[in-house]
């Protein structure tokens, strides 16, 4: 392990992350509203320690950069993220407590969403954009993250990505990762333009807007309203939202497809056509299960039904309802999509639809055996065969998923929180939600949580964001032995 | 599918049973409990209908049924036992209604133990014995079926244990079954013996102390007092019960070694060890847990932490303490224990500590794999590598299992059930455990479940105690192709 070279690179990565924090002091500026000197020594700080730690450090050889190192970049990236994020709301005295500050800024980098911030619209208006704004990178990151790098890294069944766009052979961390991640961005940024451009056209101001888009498009769910979208009340801002959040939920090499001119991508891909159908039957399902006991309206039924499954299995974490107060086919509808996820190689979080889809085929695989024992049948996607060990990559994944989530709830319920919440909490951390029930839930925060528990859901979210193998690896014996 | 064949055998399993309702028959003439007339139809009906179904049949060649007819056997059977067994209690008029007497009889012969009768201590001694009697003919039926039939089946990986005990070759029902059936009979027989001695020596009375160790072995958990075990408020007894509990979640041809001699058996065998392991944790992590909020005395504190996870880890479902007022690490402790569930081989329901071993070591090989690409690391189980399609067996028995789970907590919540109700009722049902949480709590019942959610845990209940495949597998249409 060249330790060097990752903390050189993390300097790299801390030079732009500081870099970032100009817009918001921008904004602070044009506000006026005193948190400039906060933003302003953030920004020293961050891409100062970027400068000296890139300077310091002499080259090295990046295009040979093995698997091991990979892994550890991507996971002390966002560790290095969530502690100088936390910086603006530290200074600015948002949150004056530490463990508070890391869990929004982790919250935010991993675009979980999960916030310990009671009065929302208190805050200076240039650490309301910084917030959303650690919400819109870390959906970047994301992108790259899932397209580009995992594949090449072998976690947990993402090499069946590998041929989906050009990208660097074999696992090594080469330069044209640079060129993939930059065709992305243009869509993600592309998406992103038109979300606020719409919101803005039906009167949404102009700062909410973008805050409200930069918060959609990586599924990250910070609001700069404290009733989050059900304070505008408004149908056409939650059905643009809910649009968004679906495109959101969709892998982004097809968005990259489509726009190059193939119009049936979406149609044609088979995860796709699970995932809109998954959503489909559960929207219905929920619609008229809180039609008659909690909206009086088919239509309003629908609105929240759909907005509410919506965020809830893309992992964005909007409310626009109550919905710890529906009935509980409705409340273990959404408890269920915390764990689904949307596409792999979106931004969404949690298990994602094509590892469900080949859990599911696995499973009736084995029926098929038992009835004709003889008989070879591999596993397809698409039409074409699925390799034994991206099935074993992905059964490991989600064992692993899994595991981590009872030992994590065991620990929340052992510092003293209530079933509901010991569960919700990290079924909504792990899986990047955000609200959760209990305790956690959608009219609710996380700063009741104990510290303790805070820094659990940290690691969570963590655990979650980076396909838990990319942590996880870090903490076995066999990673650290030559 | 040679259906002629397989109610000719039905037709023999029903003399059988009618023969054994029998001694309940007795028991009512001892107490004169007025049971007797409705025992003695229910005897008539049954055995009548064998001996009709016996002799109307043609004798057929049964050394060569196939592995497709063996499932249809294993759940006809299951199915046809519940409904004869019922007759008892329609009859008596213990239980007036067919859905609730069905349920208990089926929560009987699936050694499930979840009941419908509120005030048990009033219905009539022979009743009460043919209560237990389901239970401890279930369980016979089960220690039959995981050791000596599902094996040759290739049913979710029990395929590990056919070198276990002398067995037939290959997936056919041969009479050597019969064989080691005796044999295992014979230890079942043995152990129950013992434990009724040891409940009578501690002045249980006779009645009583048969009846429950009628329920320990199986891991059933019927009692014969409204308040369970709880109800003699007796060290003594929780202690033998305790201990008999987890021999009962022992497989069953280890008791067969070590009553040949081979004392060491339990100490040398892989899944007992760990069988054991997670036994004591956890009741150390109880007792520590309920010791001040529950129980002012480590003692007591420790005693019912003992019973309450032995009984809930090996599926047993006795209650000494009403664990829903625990505080909430022990009680997700104790919904945890609903899915371990004990050894593979013995009476125990759930998923078994077999298969979450294994899953276990997968989830470990996918992230030493991450690290070494190259390295080929077989998954052993004592010393043992375990074949990749016995590991894919497992992992489809699992995802099986969590989506049937889903689905029926899905039902449960549509029917009008509060969300911890759903989960509990399903989760005890399908791993045959009984007493749950919430509504159907400890100190509850079943039997304000509505009609079609008895249904459903009914069908939980039968799919839990055949592994899930013998019974899905009819479901699939490529089941009746031929």
């Amino acid at each position: 392990m060249r330790f060097r070279q990752i903390f050189r690179l993390i300097g790299i990565l801390n030079f732009f992350l500081g870099l970032s924090m100009l817009a918001p002091l921008i904004v602070s500026i044009i506000y006026s509203d005193g948190s400039f000197f906060s933003l302003l020594y953030s920004f020293i700080i961050t891409s100062g320690s970027g400068i000296v730690l890139f300077f310091l450090i002499k080259r090295g050889d990046y295009t040979s950069l093995s698997q091991r190192e990979g892994m550890a970049i991507v996971t002390l990236s966002w560790l290095s993220a969530g502690f100088f994020g936390s910086l603006p709301f530290l200074f600015s005295g948002s949150i004056p407590n530490i463990t508070n500050a890391y869990f929004e800024s982790i919250s935010g980098f991993t675009t979980t969403g999960a916030s310990i911030i009671s009065n929302i619209e208190s805050l200076p208006k240039g650490i309301l954009l910084w917030r959303s704004l650690t919400q819109w990178m870390g959906g970047m990151g994301i992108i790259v993250l899932s397209i580009a790098i995992l594949p090449f890294l072998g976690v947990g069944g993402m090499q069946l990505y590998k041929a989906e766009i050009p990208s660097p052979i074999v696992d090594k961390l080469q330069p044209r990762i640079s060129e993939t991640a930059k065709t992305l961005w243009k869509v993600y940024l592309f998406i992103t333009l038109l979300e606020i451009g719409l919101l803005f056209l039906g009167r949404m101001p102009l700062f909410d807007s973008i805050c409200h888009a930069f918060c959609t498009m990586p599924t990250g769910g910070f609001s700069t309203q404290n009733g989050s979208i059900a304070q505008f009340n408004s149908a056409y801002f939650e059905g643009v939202i809910t649009v968004f959040m679906i495109l959101a939920g969709i892998n982004f090499s097809l968005h990259f497809k489509f726009l190059k001119g193939a119009f049936r991508v979406f149609d044609r891909d088979p995860e796709c056509r699970v995932f809109i159908s998954i959503l489909v039957i559960l929207i219905i399902l929920v619609t008229f299960n809180i039609y008659g006991p909690i909206y009086h309206s088919l239509s309003h039924a629908f609105r929240h039904a759909a907005f509410q499954v919506t965020s809830i299995i893309t992992t964005t974490g909007f409310v626009t309802s109550n919905y710890a107060n529906w009935p509980a086919l409705s409340q273990i509808i959404l408890l269920l999509c915390m764990f689904i996820g949307a596409m792999a190689g979106s931004t969404g979080g949690a298990i994602k639809i094509m590892r469900i889809i080949l859990l599911a085929k696995h499973g009736y695989r084995e029926i098929f055996r038992l009835v004709h024992p003889h008989a070879v049948r591999p596993i397809k996607l698409g039409g074409k065969p699925v390799p034994e060990e991206v099935l074993n990559s992905i059964w490991g994944f989600f064992i692993l998923y899994l595991t981590l989530f009872i030992v994590a709830v065991i620990i929340m319920s052992s510092i003293g929180l209530d079933i509901i919440t010991s569960f919700a909490s990290v079924a909504a951390t792990i899986g990047n939600i955000g609200p959760g029930f209990g305790l956690v839930g959608p009219v609710n925060n996380y700063l009741p949580v104990p510290d303790l528990g805070k820094w659990v859901l940290i690691f969570c979210m963590i655990l979650g964001r980076l396909e838990i193998y990319t942590v996880i690896i870090m903490l076995a014996p066999a990673y650290w032995r030559k």
